[in-house]
């Protein structure tokens, strides 16, 4: 499995995603599940990917040979004129990966072929965008009720996004916040694990923002960890007390 | 879907269940999942499920004959001399239950009519335990390492249980924290709603707890989830800073 989350907020898009795939839990590897591109003023791409490997490292492939040949092999994501038009690339491109596995009508296997794309980014002159891309290639958008996308191992890190995110926090509290959606995660299911990649897209900058790698013995990943464990038990604490007495026999 | 939960505390067995069952968003019902039979001073059983409605109702009212004419009709669960003996009648008649609806070999609908259950409970001269019993009729034990069993969409409301559950909770605590799980639950999925019923089965009393049903209206549920919602956002940023000035660009 994987988990990937992308927030929109004022300043900007903040991406996250894991590095864990797995055939098996006897099989396990680390794959980077996050792609950028930028032309610096221009553009500036963040891919991320859930699914089956073979197709979503095929669909990277194939969207970086069309960009280094656009002459003879448009569309390329590099010279879409939108954003709006760089997800129908990259949905046309997924689709067309899992055709070619599973054959046109899909077929008994179609869903093992099958991949979750969230594509994010601003082109110059238009506004900065964040799509999630099915497997049949369609697609939707974030918007400010759902300024969040998940793909992947999606419901563990869920209620703490829906409770805190919010458009106007900084970076630094988005990054806190993700971690603490990808720590609940990686706490309970062994399929998502460190290490964790981050980009930041500052709204308008028109270029990526700082990236890193965040490794599974991060001082500040592990000390954020520790901490919320406590925090929660905290907050749970807090909480009004129940009273059993009142509960009639 | 559905949310099921039992905890194993020093103090006995808590149990939380929800009352939606769907087939499609369009068709939504209210069924208790929660069952329970006691014996005073010998025996005191809990049941909980989750999955295809018509198995598990079906499981729960032969499980009843079985009770009321145990002379010819055993085994009955209100005969059985250990909760080992209960499981495995439980266990038992599920699989007889699916076996009858799928066919012995399985095929491809069996999956449509499967279903977990959780069975909890204490018979004179033996322990208090707790099982998980599989759509194939087997079961595994809860134990200190693994004092709960969740069943149905239990993925939302995990985190907040792997953190915050210490056997030593008073049942006034332990039910605090099965409805911050459900709490979270309710928040991120459409399938899982109230009324809860809540089942307390003290150590050794041999006999039910305090049971009884919270309304979605209910003032301290609200209450709860209200004050959850504000308690994690100020543990959230209880937590130490960021420093994004610290990653190179």
């Amino acid at each position: 499995m994987t988990y990937c989350v992308a927030l929109a907020l004022d300043a900007g898009i903040v991406c996250m995603s894991d590095t864990r795939t797995n055939a098996g839990v006897d099989n396990i590897s680390t794959f980077r599940k996050m792609h950028t591109w930028e032309e610096p003023g221009e553009r500036a791409l963040v891919l991320m990917t859930a699914g089956n490997l073979a197709t979503t490292q095929a669909v990277v492939s194939l969207l970086e040979e069309r960009m280094k040949a656009p002459e003879d092999r448009d569309p390329s994501i590099l010279r879409a004129p939108s954003m709006f038009q760089v997800a129908r690339i990259v949905g046309d491109t997924l689709k067309e990966v899992i055709v070619d596995q599973a054959g046109q009508d899909g077929g008994p296997g179609a869903d093992a072929f099958g991949a979750t794309l969230i594509v994010a980014g601003q082109i110059g002159g238009g506004p900065m965008r964040m799509f999630l891309v099915y497997p049949e290639g369609n697609f939707i958008e974030a918007s400010d009720d759902t300024p969040f996308f998940q793909i992947g191992e999606t419901k563990y890190g869920r209620p703490i996004l829906v409770r805190a995110l919010e458009a106007g926090m900084s970076f630094e509290n988005a990054v806190k916040l993700l971690m603490v959606s990808f720590d609940s995660t990686i706490k309970a299911n062994l399929s998502v694990d460190a290490p964790l990649d981050v980009q930041i897209l500052p709204r308008d900058a028109l270029a990526l923002g700082k990236s890193w790698r965040i490794e599974a013995n991060d001082p500040y990943f592990r000390q954020l960890s520790e901490s919320w464990g406590a925090a929660l038990k905290q907050a749970f604490y807090s909480l009004p007390d129940f009273d059993l007495d009142a509960i009639p026999d």
